[in-house]
């Protein structure tokens, strides 16, 4: 194991508050005094996951407790997602089974593991143990916090001022995730900032039964590609862990590689502190670099597109990646880069305008229609071959034809008889 | 079964609110036209019970149902009383075991079976089926009301204003409260108007779980013997049905008969109208008797003293009583009257002083010490065998004497040699 102060540089990384840093020192003294790993505990919603980037600032600081060499519990809420909550939402919260349950952890670890060791990973339902308890276990739980405080959290205060309905049963929510720390006897709680009050309140419950309390670990929430937002799926500034290394849609390069390239300069050095897995020292020297621009920004984003790549496809696909971005972003010439464009096949013969300009990159979903690819031409904004096309009547001859659409959109077209 | 009109006016006598008159007379009408009873539910604290009037009010409702014909469970709310709640209580509530629920239950009945039929009585625990919930079914009571509305009870709006700690569990008993009724299926619910909030929520937890809501019958709180304040042990303004039918406190009468005759003029109608069982036109003619004045407040509490005697005690009880109260508060001559009262036999060798005066007082308890008998005596203010004692050196001679302190203490002296 490493020094405590080792140790202690890698949790700090990119942590936003840790209460208490005293506490941390003393467990983490303790624990490499009594080669006793500690227990880190860190809690996911049931529901279906779709994981993206902004979680995996959660799972790479789980992971890197694995590298420490202590014991990670990927918790899942599944307890709460059976009860669900009809009261106090926008939407109806749908009730999950058993089954539901079941299903969704398995999606939930063939994407995890991607970032997690799984052979140092617990997974765990804390309706092992809350399904367990008995309704007067249950309802003792209410005794250990006053309606004042819960308003005190943010939301809740919030909904609370503006007369929107707060169930009771959502008072014990957090309720039920500070007894999952009880249960676990856990040492480290890990979770966003958001959820600073749930954490404590784990902290306070392993208090009042007399348990070492928790250290908890707030980690930021990621911004998306928008610079602005929390990365969310709902805002669509997202990127998917489970998205291609590279796709084309409508002829346009997208995917993992492509998105990680379209964050905002302002946003590389976070980016690098939160998802890459590169070192606190490597990470210092991007820094600077950056500052005084011995480090091309688009040069740090390829690297760090390529880490990502590589961790969630695999190296070669990266590589794939990689080359299809420098095709169509980097390449004037354009003919030696085709293979790596989409192709369509057209067979000329069969219908009277199967290989007509405009119908060809409709059927190839360059554009929505006819009318757009030919305004589009007229506009001067179609290349055909490298050559700009004036004339909406055109039809593409035998063979192999490279089609532009605009700056990004490229399609490899096959002419057949 | 009388019809559902006739019923009404027994149900409504001394009610302060029906919700609603228009349910209770639709469920009476259905009640007689299947010819199947109604669910009549009543709580009670499972506490260590100590029944006194002002808890018969409601007692004496739930009789009258049973005389009309209508199946009554007495609840004790047992569960609640297992879970405790040690915040947001002055004092700390007791956790009671399962032992000390069915001890206090049994208690209960000798001391309820005094106005309930025994025969007519479903003696019910909640705990039969709250503790069969799963924790998820406990939860989930939780999502039928919101903290909102909560806070709108009396008590706890109060409480909150003034920053007093809630726990939240505290939010959980009336939801639980509220459960009984689903489980019992109650067709109506009687309690105190201070429940209000409770028995309406049981009725809206009926609708939610689709079940025909119970109507709420509440009784108002009976003032006690200050005429102010409502009828409490605390307050000491009681009377227990366990007390005796008279009792002797040093020298003085006591007990129940002489308590119902100290309620002040004012209440007389309200306890006839809550505690006694003359039949509302009885009532009607009391109530004309004494505003008309040619009933005698004296002897209208007479008869009500005797009647709640007579159910407590038995019919010779209630005559003895009645006599005693005559002896010291009415007759003028109390030598015939002397077999009622408290007796102490002195020999008069024992000690030095055993037959002076106030050593006799002392020793029976009439004063606290001699020199408050002989103060007594100097003032004027006791009489042996109706004469006014003036010497505070008077020794008692071989025999019999009344001793009387003041207008109301007695006590027959026998000394002998």
């Amino acid at each position: 194991m490493l020094s405590p102060d080792k140790q202690l540089q890698t949790i700090e990384r990119g942590a936003v508050e840790i209460i208490s840093e005293e506490d941390l020192l003393k467990k983490l003294e303790r624990s490499c005094r009594d080669n006793r790993p500690l227990q880190v505990k860190a809690g996911f919603d049931p529901t279906a996951p779709d994981i993206h980037l902004g979680h995996t600032v959660l799972l790479e600081k789980m992971r890197q407790f694995q590298d420490l060499g202590h014991e990670v519990t990927f918790l899942i809420g599944d307890f709460t997602g059976m009860i669900g909550d009809p009261t106090g939402k926008s939407e109806t919260r749908k009730i999950l089974t058993k089954d539901n349950v079941l299903k969704n952890a398995e999606t939930y670890k063939t994407q995890v593991f991607k970032v997690l060791d799984p052979a140092k990973t617990r997974v765990r339902f804390n309706s092992e143990w809350l399904e367990k308890m008995s309704p007067i276990e249950v309802a003792q739980l209410g005794a250990f916090e006053t309606v004042a405080r819960m308003l005190e959290r943010e939301d809740f205060k919030k909904r609370f001022k503006s007369h929107q309905p707060i169930s009771i049963l959502e008072f014990y929510y957090p309720l039920f995730q500070a007894y999952d720390s009880v249960a676990l006897k856990a040492d480290i709680e890990l979770g966003g900032t958001d959820q600073k009050f749930n954490l404590l309140m784990g902290r306070s419950m392993q208090k009042a039964t007399g348990m070492e309390e928790q250290v908890v670990i707030m980690m930021p929430l990621l911004e998306g590609l928008d610079g602005v937002n929390k990365m969310s799926k709902s805002l669509g500034n997202y990127i998917g862990i489970n998205e291609p290394a590279f796709e084309y849609v409508n002829g346009e390069l997208a995917g993992m590689f492509k998105k990680v390239m379209s964050v905002p300069d302002s946003l590389i050095e976070r980016y690098f502190e939160l998802v890459s897995r590169i070192t606190v020292d490597a990470l210092n020297a991007l820094k600077s670099g950056l500052k005084n621009k011995t480090i091309d920004p688009r040069d740090a984003k390829k690297d760090l597109a390529t880490e990502l790549v590589t961790r969630y496809h695999g190296r070669e696909a990266a590589q794939e990646a990689a080359e299809k971005y420098c095709a169509v972003f980097e390449k004037k010439d354009l003919s030696d880069m085709a293979s790596t464009f989409p192709v369509l096949e057209v067979s000329a013969g069969s219908t009277e305008n199967a290989a007509w300009l405009p119908q060809v990159m409709k059927d190839a979903g360059l554009v929505k229609g006819t009318s757009e690819a030919s305004r589009l031409i007229k506009q001067g904004g179609v290349k055909v071959d490298d050559k700009t096309v004036s004339d909406a009547h055109m039809k593409l001859g035998q063979g192999e034809h490279i089609v532009k659409v605009g700056k990004t959109k490229f399609y490899k077209i096959i002419i057949t008889v």
